[in-house]
C-alpha cells in the first residue's frame, strides 16, 4: 500500500501501540504521532520508540495527519472529536479501533468536518493486558479487521482504511454498522459480561473458600478469569454503548439457562445431553474454520 | 511408592488412559489392565500398549487387583459397583477420577466388601477431547488432585492412592467430600455449565449469524467453546449429580448477572467499572498461584 504521511493515534494503550508498531514494521507510514490523556503512557510510547512525536496536545497531533486513529474507551470520543475537529485537514480520515461501531458514529459523526472521512473499524483481537508496554507488531496478523463505513462514505477512504489493515496483517471484512454491533454483542459483549459475572460471584465469596477457588481455578474458572481481566474503562464503554443488542442477546442466554436450571433440578438429562452434544459441533465448526 | 501388583482401570477414555499411561511411565504397577463398555475402547488401548490386558468383563479385570479406578462417567458408577463387588480381594482399593465425590459414596459405598478400602478422588485436569487415544501421561503433571476419603477410611489406603496421585506428577490435597463437591460447583461445574449454555444460545441463532459467530468468535466466544466441547456424557451426569451446590451456585451468579443487566440498562457505569476492576485482582491472584 502507498505509505500515510502521518498517523495520529489517540490513546497509546494495547490496541494502539500495537498498531504503532505494526505501522514501524511495514513501514506503512512516514511519521507516526500520538496523543494520550495520560501523559506517562505517552512518554512511555516515546521511550519505547513506537511513535515518532508525542505532543502534549491533540489538536498538535493531528495537525497535518493523513490518518487519526482513535484508540481510547468509546466513552472519550465525543470530547476528543470536539478538540480536534477544527484541526482535520481537508482529506483526512478519521478511522478509531473501538469494539461498537453505531457509538462511534453517533459521538463522533457531528464533529467530522466536510471534506474529512469517518470510516470506524474493530481490529477484532486483544489480550487482557493493557498499557502501552503490552503492544505489539503480531497481534493483529491472521485475525479479523471489520471495517464498517457509515451509508455514504467515500470509496476510496473506506479502501485506505481496509488496505492499512491488510498491511498489519489481518484479513478484512466491511459490514454494516449495526449488523458489526449485532455480532459483536453475541461473540464478545456477552461473554465478557459472562464472565466478568461469574468471577465477580466468585469474589464475593467467604475468602477461605475464595482461596480455593483459586488453587483450583485450571478445573474451569480460569479460562473466564483472564477474559475477566480485560480493560475496565474499555468495557464499562462497550457495555453503555452497546445496550440493546446486550440486552436483547443476554435476554436469550438467560432463558437458556433458566431451562438448564429447570432441566437440573428435575433431573432431566436428556435434555442436558442433547445441548452438550450440539455445542460440541460448534467447536468442530471453529477449529474447521481454523478460529480456534 | 511402592508399585501396585495389579491396576484395573475401569473405562479408557482421556483420564483413564491418561492414568494408564502415566503408570507405565512411572513403574507404578507390574500390570495395568482395563475394562471398557465399549469393546473398540479397550481394544483400542491394547492396541496401543497402554495396558497389558483388556478382558471382557469387569469381574475378570479386577481379579486379583490391588487398585480398581473408576473412569466411567459418574451415572454408570453403581451398575458397575454391583458387577465387580463379589471379585474384589480383601485388602483392595477402590477409587475414582469422578469430578463429583458424594455421589461416588452414595453409589458405591453400598457395594464395598468390609476389608475394601473405598477412597474417592478427582483428578484436576482435562482437556475437551475423549477417548483412549486422546490421553497422554504428562495430563497429571504440576495439577491438582484431590482425596476425598469417607469419615473412618483406613489411613493406609488414603495413604497409598494420595501417593499414586504424587508419582503422577500431581500436588495431593485431602478433602472432605462434600466440601469438594461445593469448590467444584464453583470452580468448575457452573463455569462448564454457562459455556454450554451461552455456546448453545449461539446455535440457536439463524444460521447466517451463526456463521459470522464462528467467524468473528475468537473475540471471546471461542474461549467458551472449548470448554462447551467437554464429553456429554461425563457432564450430564456432573450436573445431575451435584444438583444442590450447582444450583446454589447458579442461584448466586443469576442474580449477580440480573445486577448487571440492570445496571447496563440504567447506564450505571460505575457499578460496572467497579465489579470489573475486582474481577481484574482475581486474576492476579490465579497468576500468583501460579494456575494460570
Amino acid at each position: 500500500m502507498q505509505p500515510f504521511r502521518k498517523i495520529a493515534i489517540l490513546g497509546i494503550g494495547l490496541i494502539g501501540s500495537s498498531i504503532a508498531r505494526g505501522v514501524k514494521r511495514g513501514k506503512l507510514a512516514e511519521r507516526v504521532v500520538t496523543f494520550d490523556g495520560n501523559p506517562a503512557n505517552a512518554a512511555r510510547a516515546l521511550e519505547l520508540g513506537v511513535v515518532d512525536e508525542a505532543p502534549t496536545s491533540a489538536a498538535e497531533a493531528v495537525k497535518d495527519a493523513d490518518l487519526v486513529i482513535f484508540a481510547v474507551p468509546i466513552g472519550a470520543y465525543a470530547e476528543l472529536g470536539a478538540a480536534i475537529a477544527p484541526h482535520l485537514a481537508s482529506g483526512t480520515i478519521v478511522s478509531d479501533v473501538g469494539s461498537v461501531k453505531m457509538a462511534v458514529i453517533r459521538d463522533l459523526g457531528p464533529f467530522i468536518p466536510e471534506g474529512v472521512h469517518l470510516v470506524p473499524a474493530h481490529p477484532v483481537a486483544g489480550t487482557e493486558n493493557s498499557g502501552p508496554d503490552s503492544g505489539f507488531a503480531e497481534l493483529f496478523d491472521g485475525r479479523w479487521a471489520i471495517v464498517t463505513p457509515p451509508p455514504g462514505t467515500d470509496e476510496a477512504a473506506t479502501e485506505r482504511v481496509a488496505d492499512l489493515w491488510r498491511s498489519l496483517g489481518s484479513s478484512v471484512e466491511i459490514m454494516e454498522p449495526g449488523h458489526h454491533d449485532r455480532v459483536l454483542a453475541i461473540t464478545s459483549h456477552l461473554p465478557h459480561l459472562i464472565a466478568y459475572t461469574i468471577v465477580g460471584t466468585a469474589t464475593d465469596l467467604e475468602s477461605t473458600l475464595q482461596q480455593e477457588v483459586i488453587k483450583f481455578s485450571a478445573s474451569g474458572f480460569r479460562d473466564f478469569t483472564r477474559i475477566a481481566a480485560s480493560d475496565p474503562t474499555m468495557w464499562r464503554d462497550v457495555f453503555l454503548n452497546n445496550r440493546e443488542a446486550v440486552l436483547d442477546v443476554l435476554q436469550r442466554f438467560t432463558e437458556d439457562l433458566t431451562a438448564l436450571q429447570r432441566a437440573i433440578r428435575w433431573g432431566e438429562g436428556e435434555q442436558l445431553f442433547d445441548l452438550f452434544t450440539r455445542t460440541r459441533a460448534i467447536r468442530r465448526s471453529i477449529i474447521d474454520a481454523k478460529q480456534a
